[in-house]
């Protein structure tokens, strides 16, 4: 038995983790650095990191080229991520059968956030981190993000910084260790595992990085494109501190629906619901065409797949040349919530994606990009989202949010949290209202919950 | 919203669950049935649901074919399953590359257990059902077992019985409902809900049927080959009535290893450790040979594929005609069990199984079939097999059951439950020892134990 796997319960100290957390949540002027030094370091990693992403054609690209006889996109050495073709079959929903290009990255990665104390505060290491699909350069990463093959193979001087401390984690330090799905609309399959991890002096902050309280990340977290998609997906698996404050119950807090109820209604949604995929060929990808430019849809929705080049601040070459996803139009992410005998509800839809491992997960109450279903009778578009529109200037969360800077080319959504006090839903049994202490539980285990509704959970404990 | 979703705690009445479930397993002298009864009634079933099976070429199957390109075996009507070829390639163990024939049958069925309380103890409606595949023709079946053809679509006349009950449960009635896997060593990403449904006086049991009290059905799991794997499943997703008497603790009862730490081991198995599987035609799998009578592992292990002609009694004409997979050898699935400060644990193996839809889920201390690692060196043997093998004599559990008998003919193992006294494992990360507390809760989720460790759950309960 290795050292990290002797964990008894005994060898925990301090008050438990939840108050911990909630004294962080607390620190809104932080502790390491106030805000205006926040502010300030923000910027100047802005000014330091800043880079020139061009659009350049597919032929431009170095390293990367479609697939003679298939069509896919691939890199010549095998890694990274390749774009192929999916045919997609289903037995519900107003558009049954489709075809689409979707990213394929079978690796499972790590997004980390360390967590140290300070003065008996837990501050999280985050990264200021630009990517080339952001609309504004850095944004704010986990302390690590990493592929498998950055975290299992020995590449001399490429070592990503403080990935030992989520490889090797101290023992009893695992705050959380859950395998999470990202978008199932453009990713075959694609997980990463979302680390939370105790650490001690040893880790010190790079330039790149800064300590901050919860509470600072949750100020961030309400400013539009600060935090990016990685790390709302690891803040959503912190543990919900807000159940120490007795509003959102314990473990026998009362909920609309028994935790039962919700697992079968899950797998009943899995069950009975079929949703075939196959990949094939991107170049026999019925209804999308391939320009020099892009690969988009006949007509003009959904997203592209386009080329960039990446240059650093001040240098003349390029520094890498790749592939990104662009969706087209802004995306609408919302979350309905109430009380319902005074204890806060969300109403989460259960969703089949075509890239989900388990068929269906729990998503917003509305998800889409609204432009996609114009041309759509009333009654084939979105439940709830004309609803969504209409009570925005209400909302009590309202934030433009991007989705992954490294996939995703300025492919943004307003992500919203919007008080209701009305009965939903009417008939559907695609809809359930969940407690917070719910959505703790399921973020648990994997695959419950989709990187969208993770987000808003994160969003949620910032209220 | 439908009846069935609107489902309140205060809809719910009587003693819970469990406390019921108790009663249950205390009446080991049955209810409804004596256990003198019982052996009539089975005896019977097996009279008169006498097959005569007989194994017969690949060219006698009425339905079934080898497709001419791929070789893949299929009915011509394009349901039930296929047999196809799968290339496994994987990152650790003895045997890391290797191809073998897989059963594909993407379906979700329905594995249901009816309760209903007589006299106010709870009793389980079991099926006496005979299989093909069965060595000794009936045996202790679920109230139903129904595939999504079944259940979904409209066969006229062919009715499952009791279907409804699984199908539109009344409001707060399912006690549980969850995609369990099955074999990963023979099916690709098979998965079945495993569910339990409290039932009304409307329920009455046909012939083929009996109210048995869970007393009963545990004494039956103490016999050779009575109870079908498919029963066996279903059994282990009750939840543990064991958990009322204080012994195995409560929610937070102690355990060696924190909840959290047990669920990021797994993530990190998962996460860690990379199975990469690839359907292939059949004709194609390497070192696989198909004469008229099976396909084959050239050196006669693992398993073959065979056909089978089914009649029943008293009829010359054959009722119908099906592949099997048979199993070489009987297999051992043994697991160790040990009081840790007072507490029961079991010693639970992370399998990297091929067929498993998340790459790892947990197994029994050891399994497999020993014939197969006798031309390995020492080392290559699976850990723990001399040493289960040594202390078999004092086993507190060693039953003969075997595999599901409509997909494998005579495929058996010995199930053994071994209490222990030593220090388990000395250095490996791919065991540990869990609470039945925990493994309770690993079942309310899907894919966490495998068919085999399920089957030694439910077992372990009888003790």
């Amino acid at each position: 038995m290795t050292a990290t796997n002797l964990v008894l319960p005994s060898g925990t100290s301090g008050p438990p983790i939840l108050s911990r957390l909630a004294l962080s949540a607390a620190a809104v002027e932080g502790g390491v650095m106030s805000n205006r030094e926040l502010f300030a370091w923000l910027a100047e990693r802005q000014r330091e990191q800043q880079q020139h992403v061009e659009r350049v054609p597919f032929a431009a690209l170095r390293g990367w080229r479609f697939d003679q006889r298939t069509g896919d996109l691939r890199h010549d050495s095998g890694r990274f991520f390749s774009v192929r073709g999916l045919a997609v079959q289903s037995d519900f929903g107003p558009v049954r059968s489709w075809a689409q290009p979707i990213i394929l990255q079978p690796e499972i990665g790590i997004l980390g956030i360390a967590l140290r104390d300070f003065d008996g505060v837990p501050h999280l290491l985050m990264q200021a981190k630009s990517e080339p699909g952001n609309v504004n350069g850095v944004q704010l990463s986990p302390t690590v993000q990493a592929t498998k093959s950055n975290y299992t193979r020995v590449h001399g001087g490429s070592a990503v910084p403080y990935l030992d401390l989520f490889r090797r984690p101290r023992p009893g330090k695992v705050v959380a260790d859950v395998l999470q799905s990202e978008q199932g609309a453009w990713f075959l399959h694609k997980r990463n595992r979302n680390m939370i991890v105790e650490v001690g002096p040893e880790a010190v902050a790079g330039e790149d990085f800064a300590w901050l309280t919860l509470g600072q990340v949750n100020l961030l977290l309400r400013h539009d494109n600060l935090v990016n998609m990685d790390a709302r997906t690891v803040l959503s698996c912190l543990p919900d501190w807000r159940t120490v404050d007795g509003d959102l119950g314990g473990d026998a807090g009362w909920s609309l629906y028994p935790d039962r109820e919700i697992r079968t209604w899950i797998t009943r949604r899995r069950a009975e619901h079929e949703v075939t995929v196959t990949p094939t060929p991107l170049a026999q990808t019925r209804g999308w065409l391939r320009t020099q430019h892009a690969v988009t849809h006949c007509n003009g929705l959904y997203f592209d797949v386009v080329a960039v080049d990446v240059s650093s601040r001040g240098r003349e070459v390029p520094a890498w040349s790749q592939p990104l996803l662009e969706q087209r139009g802004t995306g609408v992410a919302a979350l309905f919530v109430k009380r319902i005998d005074g204890i806060p509800h969300a109403l989460l839809r259960a969703r089949a994606e075509p890239g989900f491992l388990d068929v269906v997960e729990l998503g917003p109450t509305v998800q889409c990009v609204p432009e996609n279903y114009e041309h759509l009778p009333e009654e084939d578009r979105p439940p709830y989202l004309s609803e969504a529109l209409a009570r925005r200037a209400g909302a009590r969360y309202d934030v433009v949010l991007s989705e992954e800077g490294g996939r995703f080319r300025h492919s943004q959504s307003h992500y919203m949290i919007i008080e209701t006090e009305r009965e939903f839903p009417a008939v559907s049994d695609e809809f359930r209202w969940l407690t917070a202490r719910q959505l703790d539980e399921m973020l648990r285990y994997s695959h419950h919950l989709n990187v969208q509704a993770r987000t808003l959970v994160a969003a949620l404990r910032t209220l």
